[in-house]
C-alpha cells in the first residue's frame, strides 16, 4: 500500500488561528513538495499529552503504510526532553519523547527508536528554543519521506517515555474502568473493550456509575435505537463501550465527568 | 476538466477536535494515496442536515468535474436508513439517504442513484454501527476514485430522500421568503433569488420584515457602499438577496432570527 | 526548490463553518487539479488586516519557492480598492490592495506589482460583487500556477498599500515597542527583535511595562526554564521578544493588553 505520494500527518495543540501549523507545512513542502499533509487535529487542549496520544492511536492505524505521523504537544520544548523517531511495523512516529507517540506506536508494534540529532543537517539551520515542530520535527519528517535512512537522522536508543492508560478490571457483575475520551458530540468513551462485555446482550440494561451519578441505560447497537434525547450504552467505533444520548450530549448532563474519571458498570450475567 | 488527481470533498458535523475526520482521511488514502482531499466544513451544527445540504449545494459545483463529494451528517447511522451514491451530470455524491446530498445533487442534475451494499468488499471489513463515514462512505468514495464501476458498489434505486427548501412568493410589492443561511460574518442570506428582484434599482430602499423587526435598508452592490456599521441589502455571492452590515454582524442585532425564519421584503415598483 | 507540484496557500477571515473557503478551493482545483492547497488560517478576526498581514509574514517564507500566497481579508470588496499580484524574490502574493500582502511581500523583496484585470478571461465569468476570493483571487492564483504570464493577468503598477508596523526604540536602559501578536497559548509577542537585546543575558531580570501593569520577569531560553504557571520573557520562534507563562496564558492575566498595545522593557546593562 506504500506509494510515491507519501503522507505526513500532523497532530498538535497549536490551534489554527496562528501561523504555527502553516509554518510547519511550509517547512515540510519546501523539503518535499510532493508530500500529502493531513491534519489529525490541532485542537488538542494545550499541553494535554494524554488526549493527543489517544487521538493519534485512534486514527494513525487507518493511514497508508509508510505514513509519517508527527505529533507535537510539547510543554518541555527547548529543555532536556529528547526528540524521537519511533519506527513501528507500518509507520513512522516523530515528536517529543513525552509519551505523546507512545500509545499509537505500541499499538502498531515498535521496531526501533531513535533520538533525533538536533544539531544535524536534517533540521533547520536557524533554530528557535520554542518551536521544535517547525525547526526539528517537520524537517525530520520530510527527510524520512524523501528516503533519508533513520540512522542519518538520529541515534538508536533503547526506550521511550510511555503514558499509562489503566486497564479495566472485572469483579463479578461489575467492571471498573475509566473515561478515555469525551468527544465533540458529548459521548463518553470508556476504556472497556467489547471483548470484556461479550456476554452483554443488546437490549439488556446496565447500571453505570460515573461522575458521582448512577444511570440505568439500555445497551444497544446505535444511537437511533432510542428516542431522541434518551441515554444508552453501545460499543462505539473504536470497539469500546461508550455512553451517550441519541442526538444529544450526555457530557452536558454529567458536568463533573472528565477524561480520566473513574467509571464502573454493572449488569446481570445469566 | 477531469484529471488523474481525483478530488474527494468531505462535509460533516464531526468538528475537528476528535479523531473522526482524520480516520476517514486515513481510510481514503490507504485505498488511493493519490487522492486530493478537501474539507468543505466539519462545523455543521450537530445533526443539522438542512444546513449541510445547503453548504454542499453552494460549494460542490465549483469543484472539478468528476469530484466525489462525501457528506456525513447522519443521526440515523446504524439504523435502517440507506447509504447512497448519487451520480449527477458532473459529480458523485456519497452519504446517508437523509436529504443531505439532495439539494446539491438536484442542482447538478441527477443521473443515477445507488444503494450502497454495506456488506460488500468495498467497505471496511471490520465495521462499527456508529461510524459509517469511516467504514462505508470513505472506502466507497476511494473506490469510485479508483474507477470501480458504481454497479459494483451498490444497487440502482429509483428515488432518494429530499429536503424541502421553500420557494419565495411575490404578492404585488411584497416578496415572502425564508432565511436560508446565516454566515460567520453575521449576514442573513434569504432564498430570494436575483431574478425575482430584477426590477429593484441600486440605491432604492426596501422594507425588510424579519424576526419580528422591521428594517428600512438601501439595496446596494456591496457592503462598502454604506458606512461602517450601517445596514444594507444586496445580492450576495450565491445570487441571493442578503441583509448585512458593513463590517458588522446584523445577526447580533436580530437575535431571534434563525435559519429557516420567515422573511418578507417590500419595495415600490415603478 | 520549485517543483511541478505547485503550492497555493490561503489566508482569510472567512472562518471554516461556511462554504466560502471550500468554494475557493473548488475554483482553484477546477483550473489546476494538481495544485497543493495549504490553509494558513481562516480564523483571522473579521476585517483584521494587520493580524492577517503579520501571520502571512510569519509563515509565507517557509514555503517552497514559487508558492502562490492568497490572502483575503477584504472589507473593501466590490468597491474601488484594487486587486493585486505582488511578485517577490521567491513568491507570488495575490489579494486586495489594502496592506494584507504588504509585510510578507516587503520581507521577501518586491520585484513587480500588477493590478489584476477584473474583467479578463482569467477570472470567473459570472462574478459577484462580494466574493473576490472565489471570483478573482482563486482563479488568478490557479492561472499563475499553470504558468500564465503575469502580464496577461494584470497591468504593472508602481506602488501598493502598506500597513505600518512601528519600530521599537531604545532609550538607554529602556526599549519602547508594541505588542505585535498574541497567540492561542496566550503568549504576548512584541516587535522587539533579538538583535536589539543582544546584551541581555539569560537569567537576567527585566522589567516589563504593558497594559498598565509592571512585571519583573526573568529572561530565559524556553518556557520550561521556570516552574509551571510562572512568567518569563524569551526570544520566541520568530526572533522577537515575547512574554509568557510556562504552561499558562499570560494574556488571561493581562486582560487589557491588545495587539498593538504599547510595551516597554527595562534592564540593567553592564
Amino acid at each position: 500500500m506504500v506509494s510515491k505520494a507519501r503522507t505526513v500527518t500532523l497532530l498538535t495543540d497549536f490551534g489554527t488561528r496562528d501561523h504555527y501549523v502553516a509554518s510547519m507545512k511550509g517547512v515540510l513542502l519546501a523539503i518535499d513538495p510532493e508530500l500529502h499533509i493531513v491534519d489529525i487535529t490541532h485542537e488538542v487542549p494545550k499541553f494535554d499529552i494524554r488526549r493527543a496520544a489517544l487521538l493519534l492511536a485512534n486514527s494513525a492505524r487507518f493511514f497508508p503504510h509508510g505514513t509519517i505521523h508527527v505529533a507535537v504537544v510539547d510543554p518541555g520544548v527547548g529543555t532536556s526532553r529528547r526528540s524521537i523517531i519511533i519506527k513501528t511495523k507500518n509507520y513512522y512516529f516523530v515528536g517529543p519523547d513525552n509519551g505523546v507517540l507512545s500509545v499509537a506506536a505500541a499499538g502498531d508494534g515498535v521496531k526501533h527508536v531513535y533520538q533525533i540529532r538536533e544539531d544535524g543537517s536534517y533540521v533547520l539551520q536557524r533554530r528557535s528554543s520554542t518551536f521544535a515542530g517547525r525547526d526539528v520535527f517537520a524537517p525530520v519528517a520530510a527527510h524520512i519521506a524523501k528516503g533519508v535512512p533513520l540512522e542519518m537522522l538520529g541515534e538508536v536508543i533503547k526506550s521511550f517515555k510511555r503514558i499509562r492508560i489503566s486497564e479495566p478490571k472485572r469483579f463479578g457483575n461489575r467492571i471498573d474502568g475509566e473515561v478515555l475520551l469525551m468527544d465533540a458530540f458529548g459521548n463518553i468513551v470508556t476504556n472497556i473493550g467489547d471483548e470484556l462485555i461479550e456476554d452483554l446482550e443488546p437490549g439488556q440494561r446496565i447500571l453505570v456509575n460515573v461522575g458521582g451519578k448512577l444511570l440505568r441505560v439500555p445497551f444497544l447497537k446505535t444511537y437511533g435505537d432510542v428516542e431522541r434525547g434518551k441515554p444508552l450504552a453501545l460499543v462505539g467505533s473504536t470497539g469500546l463501550l461508550e455512553i451517550g444520548l441519541n442526538q444529544g450530549s450526555i457530557s452536558c448532563l454529567l458536568r463533573n465527568v472528565k477524561e480520566g474519571s473513574r467509571v464502573s458498570i454493572q449488569y446481570s450475567r445469566e
